[in-house]
């Protein structure tokens, strides 16, 4: 079978499935994570801490702590996978989880973005001065909790500066990409790549290099988390024009709203043709035009599909699938820590929101 | 002779002269800095060339590249000092110009300055999204140069990422204290030994730890980095109210103007009586409160002079110089790059801008 059609076998559930190894991540990474909240400046930490769903704005801790903790999940699971205890992996998951939401912070800024997973944004809340120095003292803190390890510290450090900076350069493309009319498909990619490729490929490859994992070893999972990021990208561009809104808690059809030049709108508008000059007269405008109305929402989407925009994601979306599959099978790997990361790269292809 | 008298000394000039050390500075970092924004994404670079006066808005070269490059300069003395070649400490220079320059960066953006050294400043040119990429670049550009050492590079990048993360801890107890209505002396030092100190302790120390230097001579390098960053607050505390404007760019009573909560003032607000009760009506505002108007800057300056807060701010600066100066003397250091070090701290204290 093509390694793609694995998508649609359920999570095994001999004690290396998907559920058990997100229930584990969180136990073993949530005290991590508060461990490294609490070393922070007093006014930071709160930030940090409503940011990541432990507290809402005045600070009250909340029921339920937040976070779908996926990049945790990938450290312990490539330390696993590297035939190492997954627990090995942990700081790993803390800095590449501070990384993450370090960059979330920003971009919410950066975007202008008021609300994100139904909640207001941290510089809504607390200013925009206090939202950068909140995601810069979550970005250093993630260096720190490497440094501090005693054994491969250093080489998960340069590892994960390495993917920051290429997620940095990302941002820029981004930044710079939706100021531009027209931007080509590669460039797009390239883009993604960058910007979400390489934190995955980092998060599902430092548990292995604080194990000391062997070079190959190391490089199959970073690939493996380099196609998972690519094919959650393409996944999260489809569901950002045609996700179901009571799944997504997003609006139908934002990123269209919002002109964003998302992997099937560029693709579509290097189709070529009518329908596709039609799309780039709607959706591309200058910096600060207006959002479409929900009448050019609708006729966009339609357009994008028109163009092959649509299909073309889906495929690339399956296509990084067998791409990150096949990094795996590039190895020996632990067998069961193996098969849950088959089942998470299946689960981030199939997610609905 | 107590220790800060030196600080009316000539530099000597036997090679191991201030100026020396700053020349030979500029030529062995202008090339490692130059390398290490080369290889950022080109948006980047060209904010980044921007901020560090290499070029103009355009992306044209200017002609004489800006910056004291203090902090390089200890780097490189303190590998001297501990009785290394100055080279040995580039790395550690570059990383910590880096980071001084992504806090400017983020500072002008939390602050809303539009100008730094008589230009526009990077997120007033480049917009508010770019500019926090930038500096968010140069911040993990400091880590990767650090990393990349065979030798000692990751107890060095250790020691940059606490300085930093008690600076970004400084940053934000400054916008705390900027909302409060009182601020007491203590946590207005502690403030700047956090924001201003800590960086400057790794500076001079980091070539040091690069060289493999025993921890006393770490330690002590560090803590007279520590004492010349709180020299150099109070000096430019003071130069911030009395500085002359043609020597320091600035308009006179520049800080008062903007109601800042500067070591002088804090200290004669908390002396009490008449006079700090006037002072604390004039300069204590509520956030978003007016600038002051030329009438008050100059009562308010000579209500923080009346109040001790002058004298206050320069006894300080004068016993940090000799906090710096008797650190220097706890270990046995190369005899050339001590007495440059210690040229180097009466000159922050001499300063005129």
């Amino acid at each position: 079978m093509r390694a793609s059609d694995r998508m649609t076998q359920l999570p095994s559930s001999n004690g290396g499935s998907l559920p058990d190894a997100l229930a584990r991540t969180r136990s073993a990474i949530q005290p991590a994570m508060e461990h490294a909240v609490r070393r922070m400046n007093p006014d930071i930490a709160r930030m940090a801490s409503y940011h990541l769903g432990w507290t809402d704005t005045d600070g009250r801790p909340l029921d339920a702590p937040g976070g779908k903790l996926v990049r945790p999940a990938l450290a312990l699971l490539s330390a696993a996978a590297a035939w190492a205890e997954p627990e090995i992996g942990v700081p790993g998951g803390v800095a590449v989880e501070l990384v993450h939401n370090y960059s979330l912070i920003h971009d919410d800024i950066i975007d202008g973005d008021t609300e994100r997973h139904h909640r207001p944004t941290v510089w809504s809340v607390f200013g925009i001065g206090p939202a950068i120095i909140a995601g810069d003292a979550l970005a250093v803190a993630a260096q720190q909790v490497l440094l501090e390890c005693e054994a491969h510290g250093s080489a998960a450090a340069e590892l994960l500066a390495d993917a920051t900076a290429a997620m940095i350069a990302g941002q820029a493309d981004d930044i710079a990409f939706e100021r531009q009319s027209t931007v080509s498909v590669d460039d797009c990619v390239a883009m993604c790549a960058a910007k979400t490729g390489a934190l995955l490929g980092a998060a599902a490859s430092i548990g292995a290099v604080l194990a000391g994992a062997p070079p190959a070893t190391i490089g199959a999972l970073r690939d493996y988390g380099g196609h998972l990021g690519l094919a959650f990208q393409a996944v999260d561009d489809l569901l950002g024009i045609w996700g179901n809104p009571a799944r997504t808690g997003k609006p139908a059809g934002n990123d269209l709203r919002r002109r964003k030049k998302s992997l099937p709108v560029v693709a579509a508008l290097a189709a070529g043709g009518d329908e596709s000059d039609e799309l780039r007269a709607l959706v591309v405008g200058t910096p600060g035009a207006p959002v479409l109305d929900e009448a050019q929402v609708t006729r966009a989407a339609y357009l994008v599909e028109a163009c092959g925009g649509r299909e073309w994601a889906r495929t690339r979306a399956k296509s990084h699938l067998d791409g990150a599959l096949g990094a795996l099978e590039r190895v020996r790997l632990s067998p069961v820590p193996h098969r849950t990361l088959a089942d998470l790269a299946a689960f981030v292809v199939d997610r609905e929101s």
